[in-house]
Formats: C-alpha cells, sequence, structure tokens
C-alpha cells in the first residue's frame, strides 16, 4: 500500500458525509467514532426524520443534516449508505455540491449497477471507488449499528479501470483502520460471487418463508412453534429489509438468474432422486457439500459478527 | 398429567438403553446423568467401535455394549438414537430381547415411517411410543453431544392409537426432567410440519452448496472466501450428517415432495418478477415474511442451543 499523506491534524479526512444512516451507516459512523482521530467532522444525512432525531440522540455525528447537499459540502469523501435503488437521485443532488478531488464511495451489495447509475452523474474531478463490506445482520435502522460490525470482515473495493490509486488507498487506510480487510475485485466477479455467497440465498430464504406463510392457519403457526435448525435460520434472514433487498435483485439481475438456473436443475436433480428413492445420489451430494463447510470454517467466515445480535 | 409410580430406589427407569451414541444420543446421556436419580442403570450401544470407545472414556454410561441384544436385556425403556434407516434391522435383533411393558422410543426427525418399519416387529407386550427432540446442531458423535441441547426445546411425541397412557406418561415425565417441553400429535402432521421447518430448508441448503461445488475453481475459492450471511449459514446445514439427512429425505418423501413444489412454484413468481424488474412484488413478498420471523422470535424459537456450537 502507498504511503498516504496525512490531513493537517493527522485526520485521514477532514470532513467525511454518511449519507444514510441505517444499519451500516451507523455501524461506520460508530466505527469511525471509536479508532477517534480518523475523520476531522462526521457529517450524516437521511431521508427519514425519525432516523435523523435517532441518530441525533445516540451522538452518532458531528452534524447531521436533512439536505444531501448540506452533508457533503466541502467533504472530502462522501459514503453512500442507502438501498441501491436510491443512488441515481442521490448522485444528482449531490454533484453540483461535491468538492474536486472528494472520494465517493457507497456500501452496496451490487457493484456493477452503482458504476452504472452514479458514474455518469459525479463531476470528472471526483474520484469514485465504489465498495461493499461483506458484514451485516438482519436488523435495520441506527440503533442497529455498533462499532466492531466490521471487525476482521472483507471490505471489498471495485474502483473502475483509471481510478486515482490515491484515492483507493486512502479509501483502503480509512477501512483498515476500523478493523477491516480491503480486497480489490472487478465490479461484475463481485456481482457473481456475491449472487452465489448472499443475493441467491436471501431469494431462496424468503421463498420458503414466503411459502409457509402460504399454509393453512394451523399448520403455520405449529411452524412457527416447532421451527429449529434450518427454517429459524431462514426467517432471520428473511426478516432483512425489504427496500434493500429488492434493490438488490433488481440490480444484480443477470448473475442472480445465472445462478439461479443452476440451482433450480440440481433442485430438481434432488427432487427426482427423493421420488425415486435414489439414496446414494442424495448421500453422493450431502457428503460432498462437507468439504464446503470445512473451507468456510477455515476461512474463519463462521464466526457472526459481534456483538452476536443474530437470532 | 397422571402421577407416575416410581421404581424401586425412586428412579423412573431401573435400566434405559439408548441405541446409538451420537449428537443426539450423547446429548441425552449426559442429561439424563446431570439430572442424577432419573435411571438405575445407563446402557448404551453402538455399532461403530471408535464411539464405543469415546462413550467409555467420556464416561457417558453405566455400561457400553457392541451387541444391541446386551444393551436391551431387561431393559424398561429403550431409545433408537440412529439414523431413521437402520430402524428395522435394529428393532428385529432386539424384539426377543425386550421384556414386557417395555418402553420403545426413538428421536428421528420422521414419525410415520418408524411407526411402520419397527411397528410389526416389536412385540405386542412392549409399549411403542415415537419421539422428536426439536434440537440438536450439524456436529456428530459422541464428543460433539452437550447435556443443555433440550433445555427449553420441544420434544414431540406420536403415540400411535391405543397406547398405554401410562407409557407415554413415563416417557414425558423422563423427557420433561432432562428441561424439554413435550407435546403430543399425529404422526403425519409431524412429519408435515417438519416438512416445512426442516426437512426442505436442509435439502435446499445442501442443494445451493451443492451449486457453488460445481463453480469454477477460482469462483467457488472466492465463494467461500467471501462467503458471509445466507450461505454462512446454509454451509452450517449443509455440514449435517449426510446419513442421517439422506435417511430422513427417503423416510418423509410425501411430505417433502409437496412442500418441495408449492416452494418450487414460489421460486418460479420470484424468478419471474426479477426478469421483468418487477419491483414491488418483490418488495411485497419480503415484507410479508418478516411477520413470520416475528412469529419465530415470539415463540422463542430463535434462541440457538447452549452452548453455542454453532458456527
Amino acid at each position: 500500500m502507498s504511503e498516504i499523506e496525512k490531513q493537517p491534524g493527522g485526520v485521514l479526512f477532514q470532513r467525511l458525509a454518511l449519507i444514510g444512516i441505517g444499519h451500516i451507516g451507523s455501524s461506520l459512523a460508530r466505527a469511525i467514532k471509536r479508532q477517534g482521530n480518523l475523520v476531522g467532522h462526521l457529517a450524516i444525512t437521511d431521508l427519514d426524520e425519525a432516523a435523523r432525531a435517532r441518530a441525533t440522540e445516540l451522538g452518532l455525528a458531528d452534524s447531521v443534516h436533512g439536505e444531501t447537499a448540506d452533508a457533503v459540502v466541502d467533504a472530502d469523501c462522501v459514503i453512500l449508505c442507502t438501498p441501491i435503488g436510491t443512488y441515481r437521485a442521490i448522485s444528482k443532488a449531490m454533484a453540483p455540491h461535491l468538492k474536486p478531488d472528494c472520494i465517493v464511495s457507497d456500501v452496496g451489495s451490487v457493484k456493477r449497477a452503482p458504476i452504472r447509475d452514479m458514474g455518469p452523474n459525479l463531476p470528472d474531478t471526483v474520484h469514485f471507488v465504489p465498495g461493499h463490506p461483506i458484514a451485516g445482520t438482519e436488523h435495520s435502522g441506527p440503533e442497529s449499528g455498533f462499532a466492531e460490525l466490521f471487525d476482521g470482515r472483507y471490505w471489498l473495493l471495485t474502483p473502475p479501470p483509471g481510478t486515482d490509486p490515491e484515492a483507493i488507498a486512502r479509501l483502503r487506510q480509512l477501512y483498515e483502520a476500523i478493523g477491516a480487510i480491503v480486497e480489490e475485485m472487478e465490479a461484475d466477479y463481485h456481482d457473481k460471487v456475491l449472487a452465489v455467497t448472499s443475493h441467491v440465498p436471501h431469494l431462496i430464504a424468503y421463498t420458503i418463508v414466503g411459502t409457509a406463510v402460504d399454509l393453512e392457519q394451523q399448520l403455520q403457526n405449529d411452524v412457527i412453534r416447532f421451527s429449529a435448525g434450518g427454517f429459524r435460520d431462514f426467517t432471520r434472514i428473511a426478516g432483512s429489509n425489504p427496500v434493500m433487498w429488492r434493490d438488490i435483485f433488481l440490480n444484480n439481475r443477470e448473475a442472480v438468474l445465472e445462478i439461479l438456473q443452476r440451482f433450480t436443475e440440481d433442485l430438481t436433480a434432488l427432487q427426482r432422486a427423493i421420488r425415486w428413492g435414489e439414496g446414494q445420489t442424495l448421500q453422493d451430494l450431502f457428503t460432498r457439500t462437507q468439504a464446503i463447510r470445512r473451507g468456510v470454517v477455515e476461512a474463519r467466515q463462521e464466526v457472526p459478527p459481534s456483538p452476536d445480535k443474530r437470532g
């Protein structure tokens, strides 16, 4: 990593603006505050008045703004922490107020679409470095965040070709300072990996919980009452923010549909094996999947974020 | 609950035999030992020599047997803690050695098939009370068990019509004494509930993890490395005992195929909504599923078994 020139006062950024103060935004604010001298002034903004009031009560920032323009003015770093569907409007609204050399990033779970939606709206004088922390719980809102969320977690950056290396390095330093492991990758590849690790699993979880919603009432009551193991985990996943997830699926359509197609073929094969009593087919798959589990455990990604807010 | 006549020595059972000393069997042995005076003599047996050696080392029982007959002889309660596919052979092997009025139960995740497989092999002089604790982790083997596994968890009993109420009450008292909440239900209904809460979710988890196994190597590596949220939970589920799960699917075929059919229809509808960009359809479902999550949390089934051995 290249040596970063510190700003006056020894901080990384004189003014950092967070747009959106939900689960990730408020965790990021807390993590930055925890580290002390990273940022001279932390400004936040949120469309939702209740969220702004809550953020003020919780003392999450140095200033809380109702207008995006007021938060980003004079900022040398702006990070979008809102659902992906808002990016186009936000980038248009803030563009005239961004100062030269400002670093603009985001935390969205899809990376190709933000580059498509925001890139053309941003002035050439700013540095656009899309990002995505592989962290989060199913909880929403400013009170659900915590400073330790990113500890030991990957934070992926997907800068378009030609992005200023100094801007990437500065953002990397911020995220490393709050405990994350930063990696760079190409946006399309990111979206494919996340379709497998996150987007399709969420869609499947939503679907099976939705299937349960349609059961007759008595059966549904007992499904809730006796939910354990599998279904309980699925309800946790399916308890996530609906708008955020809607936007993820709408914006990672191709990769999600491709993995979904493969999944459906594989499920059909298993369905057939169950129908015809082909035990060996089932046992073979169930044995092969154990190797993946071991890989995940060895990659130390099995540890839930701390403090454990997961149900 | 009817008053149970205590046995000499104040114990519930003079001799209790556990067949199979894996995750559930060893947890049950530990839970019985933890309560002290429930059982006069705890006998265990397992086909696997290494498991027997481990159980002996861990001091899980008063006697450890290589032959099923030696474990069950003189027992007034026998509980099968082996994969469902073994029930037919075990019931035939032990039948001649069961003493009159012995209570025979099991812990299998499917209940209609055990009644079909075991019932005809057991002498009329014993009481057959199938059961199923809604508890367990993805771990296997005698060392993975723990005494607290059943604390506050449901233990479902599915006695066939005409079963001696005294036998049911005695088994209920055993399970309540080790911390479980005992409920009775009809076997077919049990199998339908479990198809939704456990069997289909496991099949889906196995499938998506299997889909990942078939990805090209680089992508698979990164899927493991950056697994978080959804996929990580799915690998945990898919790390479960392959033989146990093979037997569950083979023995709960009708209910699993029915729920799988509904699930596939629902998934196809969502796939279509993603393809055509129908955001409202997605958001509506994702909002409805949150109600189920709230139900699960309120039913207090969100708490993982303690100590938390889950990854």
